[in-house]
C-alpha cells in the first residue's frame, strides 16, 4: 500500500468528470478556486519524497556539544508565530511565488522551542521586563529595565539598590573576556536592546529629561546615560540602531541646530569618545550609511564602533534612505566581534516590526520581518555553527490573524478572495483584535474595505482593521517561537519559560558555574593520546600527566 | 557577577520610596496593578535557579532511539499557540492559581516543533485537507479526505481512481501487523477521524444521504460507510466517538424513533457486528458511558469496539451527560490496543476546541483544550517512553487572542483590568477577528461588554466580540505546535510541513521501508556477546555466527 503512494502518477482524467454540488455553501466550506496549484503539489509521491528528504536532513543531524566561542541572539520584537507566516507568504509573493511554501531564514534551524512570555505582574507583557527576561534571566515587573522584581516601577530607592541589578548575558559575556556588541533598527535606548545594559526601574527613563528631578538628584541615570558611561555598555565594542537625541544636549543657542533631549547639557557621544581615548583605543562614531561602509571597507577596523543613524528609531526599511539596512549592520558587527580571540556576543533586534504592528501597520511589519530574516541569513553565511550558536526569537507575541480562508497564493495583504462577510462586505486576510484603524464608519456598520483594496497592496501606510479602538495596537499574549543553530541548539527545544533562553546561551557559551566538557581546553595530545577529553585538573588529566613524567624518567 | 545573581536577597525597604509618576499613559504604557505576586517571584534568584533546573533536565535527556512499538497521535483541532497559552492560564485560574504559571501535560514533553498547515489550495487550511496531511502524509486540497490534489472536490471519478488515494498511517500500521484504533469527540465520521480511513473527495459525504446518487450510482461510497465495510476502518479494533446518525438508518415508520440519517436503509452498527461475527471475534457496541465502563472493568475486554455516544458530535465536556471523557475513552483505548504483541497506532482527536472556537465560545474551547490535556496525561501515564511514541499537536489554527496589558492572574475570561478602549469601554481579553458575536450595537458604536462582564465568567455561552460578523468564526493561518514524547521524539523539532508528522512516526514506528537499526530484533546474546545491535543479516551478524560455529567446532 505504501508502494501505490510512492507511485508517480500523472491522472490524465479523459472522462467526464462527474462533479457533485455539495450542499449549500456555508463560509466553513467554502469551495477554493485557486488560481494556480502547482502541478506536482498534486501528487500524492510529491509530498512523500518531501516528507522523506526533510525526516533524511533529521537523521543526517548530530549532537553539536561544541564550545559556542560565539553567541549571537536576534529578537524580532513583537514577531509572532503569526507574523512568521505571514511574512514568509509576504516574502514568497515578492519573489513571485504563491507565497505560502516559502521559508524565512531563521525557519531552516534545525530546532525550535516555545517560550512563555508573561511577566510578575502581566499576563500579556512590555518589552522591558521581557528584555530583562531573555537577556537577564529573570523575570520581572511590566517596564522595568534589568532589575528583578524587588523594584517598583518608577522608583529611583529600588534601582539604585544593587542587590536588584539583574545583570545581562552581555555583561556575563564581558567577565569572561569576551567582546560584545547590540545592533537594532529602535533607539539605542529603547527597551529591549536596554536589557542589554541598564538597569532601570522605568522604562521611558531614555534620557535625563525623562527623569523626575528628585530621582536624578538621588543619582539615579538615565538609560542612555548608562550606555556610555557605566558597565557593561561602555565596553561594548559595537553599538549601532537609531536614538541620537536621547545622547545629544538640548543647546538653547537658537543659532545651533540640535535635535538632542538631554538637559544636563552632555553630548554622550563626546564622552564616548573620551573614553575610548583615555582607553587608548582606536574608535569611530558615525551616523549614516556612507560613512559606516566606509569603516566596513576601510582595511583597518576600529577597536570601538558607535553609529546612531536617526535621532529617533531607525526608519522603516521600506521608508529608509541613508541609513544602513539591519542585514548591512549584522554584518559590519560581526566583522569586528570576529577578531576577538576569546569570542564574542552579538544582540541584534529587528524592533520596528513591533512598531510597524502598534500602529496597525501590517504590509510594514511584514516587511521589516523580512529584513529581519535577511539579517539572519547573513550571520549564518558569516559564522560557522562548529563554534557560533545563533538563537532567534521573538520577546512577546501581537494581535494580527490571518483569517478567512483565502485561497492558496492570494495576496496576504489583500482581502479574502473566497468569502465576505455576514454584512455582505470584503474583510482583510489580516486583521488586528484592537488597533487604531477605525472598523466602525460614520453610518454606524462596518468599514467597507472595498475601496481600499488597492491601497493595501501598495501603500504601506494603509492601516488594518480591528475591534477595539486604540491609538497603539496592543502585544498578544500567547508564546513566541524559538529558533536555534550551532553549538548545543538542542537545549533550546520544548516549552519553557523565557527567561531560560539566555541561561541555556551561556551554557553553551561557557559563561556559566555549570560547565560542559567542551569548555575546557583540551589537553595536549603529547601528553594523553588517550583521554583528549580529559578535563584540566581531573583524575584522568593528572593520571595522564603522571604517566608521561614516570615514562620519560624510566 | 554572577555570584550577585545568586544571592537570595530579601530587599527590606526600610526607607522612604522615591516613586516617580512616569510620564502621563498611554495604552502602552499602563501601569500595571497586580493584586497579587508571588513573593519567591520577585527575587532574581528565583528565576536563575528555575531556569538552571530546566537546563539541567535537558541535559539529562538522552536520545531514545527505540522503537516506537506504539505510537499515538493526538489532534486539538483548532488548537492554536494562542488557545494553549488561553487554556494553560485558564486551567491555572481554575486551580487557583494565578493561570500563566500553569503547564499543560503536554507541554512537558521534550520535543516541539512547527508546523506549515497550508494546503495546496488554501492559504488557510480547513479540517479535512489538513487531516489527510497529518495521517496520510500528502497536503490535498481543501475539503478533501485522503486523496492527493489529482482529485477535484465533490468529484466522484477521480475518487474512485486508486491511483489517488492517499493511505492513512493506521492503513501503514495495519500492513505491518499493528492493532489501530480511534478516538474523537466529534462524529466518528467528521473530518479528522475520517482521515484515518476514508477517501472521500468531499468531507461532508459523512453519510449516504449526503452524496449524491449520481455519485452513489458509480459505486461511491459514504464516509461512513467506509469506516464500518471497507479498510482499514472494518480492522479497526477501537472506534469510539460521537455520529450515530450516520450509521443508522433513517427509517419511515412513524412508530419507529430514529435519529439515523442513511437512506439505504442499512444500519452499519449492524453490519459492524456481523463482519466481527464472520470474523469470529469478540466485540462490542456501547452507546453511554455505563456501557462503556462496564466492558472496562470486565476481565475480558472484547477484540473490537466500537463506542458511539452521541447522534451528533459528542456534547461539550461542560455541558456533557451520560457520556465518557475524552480521557476516560483514551484509557479504554490505550487498555484495548495494549494487548497487541506487535504494537499499536491510535489517533485521538480533541474535536470540538475547533467547534467552540467556530461558534465564538471561548470558555469552551478552553476547557476542551483542559480535557485534551488530561487526556493526554492519562496516556502518558499508561504507556512507556521507552516503546511508546506520544505527539501532540493541531491541524489548524483560530482567529482567537489574548490582547491587551492585563495584569498578571487577570481572568482570562474577562476584561483586561488596565484599560479601555479609546472609546472608553472596556474590552474583552480574548476576542476573534471574526464570529458569530455582533460587535457594532444598535447604536453603530461598539457594543458595550461591561453588562456582559458576569456572564462571560460564569456562561459558558457567551459569545466573544469580533471584528468582522460571521455565523461561524473561521481558521487561522499561522503555523501550530507539535509536542513530541518517546521514540525519536527528536525528529520533531524545527520547522516543517505538516504532511511530514506522519512520517516520522512511521520512521519511528518502524512502518517505513527506510528502518532504523533498532527495527530489527536483536540477535540472541549468547550468538553475538560483542555486538548485541548488529542487524540481522549484516557483516558483524554473520561473523558473530560463524565465530560461535568455530568456537564450538574446536
Amino acid at each position: 500500500m505504501l508502494a501505490s503512494l510512492c507511485l508517480f502518477v500523472v491522472y490524465a482524467n479523459t472522462f467526464k468528470e462527474v462533479v457533485s454540488t455539495p450542499k449549500p455553501l456555508k463560509v466553513l466550506d467554502t469551495i477554493m478556486n485557486p488560481s494556480y496549484i502547482p502541478a506536482e503539489e498534486k501528487h500524492g509521491f510529491y509530498w512523500k519524497k518531501s516528507a522523506i528528504t526533510t525526516l533524511k536532513a533529521k537523521l543526517r543531524e548530530s549532537k553539536n556539544t561544541n564550545k559556542a566561542k560565539n553567541g549571537i541572539m536576534f529578537i524580532g520584537d513583537g514577531m509572532s508565530v503569526a507574523t512568521i507566516m505571514a511574512a514568509r507568504t509576504f516574502s514568497g509573493q515578492l519573489e513571485r511565488g504563491l507565497g505560502e511554501e516559502s521559508v524565512l531564514e531563521f525557519e531552516r534551524f534545525p530546532y525550535t522551542g516555545l517560550a512563555r512570555t508573561y511577566c510578575i505582574d502581566a499576563q500579556v507583557p512590555d518589552s522591558a521586563c521581557t528584555a530583562t527576561s531573555y537577556l537577564t534571566g529573570v523575570k520581572t515587573k511590566y517596564g522595568v529595565v534589568g532589575l528583578d522584581g524587588n523594584v517598583t516601577r518608577g522608583s529611583c530607592h529600588s534601582q539604585l539598590h544593587k542587590a536588584n541589578w539583574a545583570p545581562s548575558i552581555g555583561q556575563w559575556a564581558l567577565e569572561q573576556g569576551l567582546d560584545v556588541g547590540l545592533v537594532t533598527t529602535t533607539r539605542v535606548t529603547h527597551a529591549s536592546p536596554a536589557g542589554m545594559y541598564a538597569h532601570s526601574s522605568e522604562r521611558n527613563w531614555e534620557c535625563d529629561a525623562d527623569v523626575p528631578k528628585e530621582c536624578l538628584s538621588l543619582g539615579c541615570r538615565d538609560i542612555a546615560y548608562q550606555l556610555i558611561m557605566n558597565n557593561p555598555g561602555r565596553q561594548f565594542k559595537v553599538i549601532m540602531g537609531g536614538g541620537r537625541r536621547e545622547l545629544l544636549p538640548n543647546v538653547s543657542d537658537p543659532l545651533v541646530k540640535t535635535v538632542g533631549r538631554r538637559v544636563d547639557g552632555v553630548d554622550l557621544t563626546e564622552l564616548w569618545h573620551v573614553d575610548k581615548v583615555e582607553k587608548n583605543a582606536t574608535h569611530q562614531y558615525v551616523t549614516d550609511r556612507n560613512e559606516l561602509m566606509k569603516v566596513f571597507n576601510s582595511d583597518d577596523l576600529p577597536e570601538y564602533l558607535l553609529g546612531l543613524f536617526k535621532d529617533d528609531h531607525m526608519d522603516y526599511h521600506l521608508k529608509a534612505k541613508d541609513q544602513p539596512t539591519l542585514e548591512e549592520m549584522v554584518e559590519v558587527a560581526i566583522k569586528m566581534l570576529s577578531r576577538s580571540k576569546r569570542g564574542y556576543f552579538l544582540f541584534v533586534e529587528g524592533g520596528r516590526i513591533d512598531h510597524a504592528h502598534h500602529d496597525s501597520l501590517a504590509h510594514l511589519a511584514l516587511d521589516e520581518t523580512v529584513e529581519y530574516s535577511k539579517a539572519v541569513k547573513k550571520a549564518k553565511l558569516l559564522t560557522n555553527p562548529d563554534d557560533t550558536l545563533i538563537v532567534v526569537s521573538s520577546d512577546h507575541a501581537h494581535t494580527m490573524t490571518v483569517a478567512g480562508y483565502p485561497s492558496r497564493g492570494n495576496d496576504i495583504l489583500g482581502t479574502v478572495d473566497t468569502a465576505h462577510g455576514d454584512d455582505r462586505k470584503p474583510y482583510t486576510t489580516i486583521s488586528y483584535a484592537n488597533g487604531k484603524a477605525a472598523s466602525i464608519g460614520a453610518d454606524g456598520k462596518r468599514v467597507d474595505v472595498t475601496l481600499s483594496q488597492q491601497f493595501m497592496k501598495r501603500d504601506p501606510d494603509y492601516t488594518y482593521p480591528s475591534l477595539v479602538p486604540l491609538d497603539s495596537e496592543t502585544h498578544g499574549g500567547e508564546d513566541v517561537a524559538v529558533f536555534a543553530l550551532g553549538p548545543w541548539e538542542h537545549l533550546f527545544t520544548s516549552s519553557y519559560e523565557q527567561n531560560v533562553v539566555p541561561h541555556l546561551m551561556a551554557y553553551a557559551m561557557c559563561l556559566t558555574e555549570d560547565k560542559h566538557e567542551n569548555c575546557y581546553p583540551k589537553p595536549n595530545r603529547f601528553w594523553t593520546s588517550g583521554a583528549t577529553t580529559a578535563r584540566v585538573g581531573s583524575v584522568p588529566y593528572i593520571l595522564s600527566i603522571l604517566t608521561v613524567i614516570v615514562a620519560t624518567c624510566l
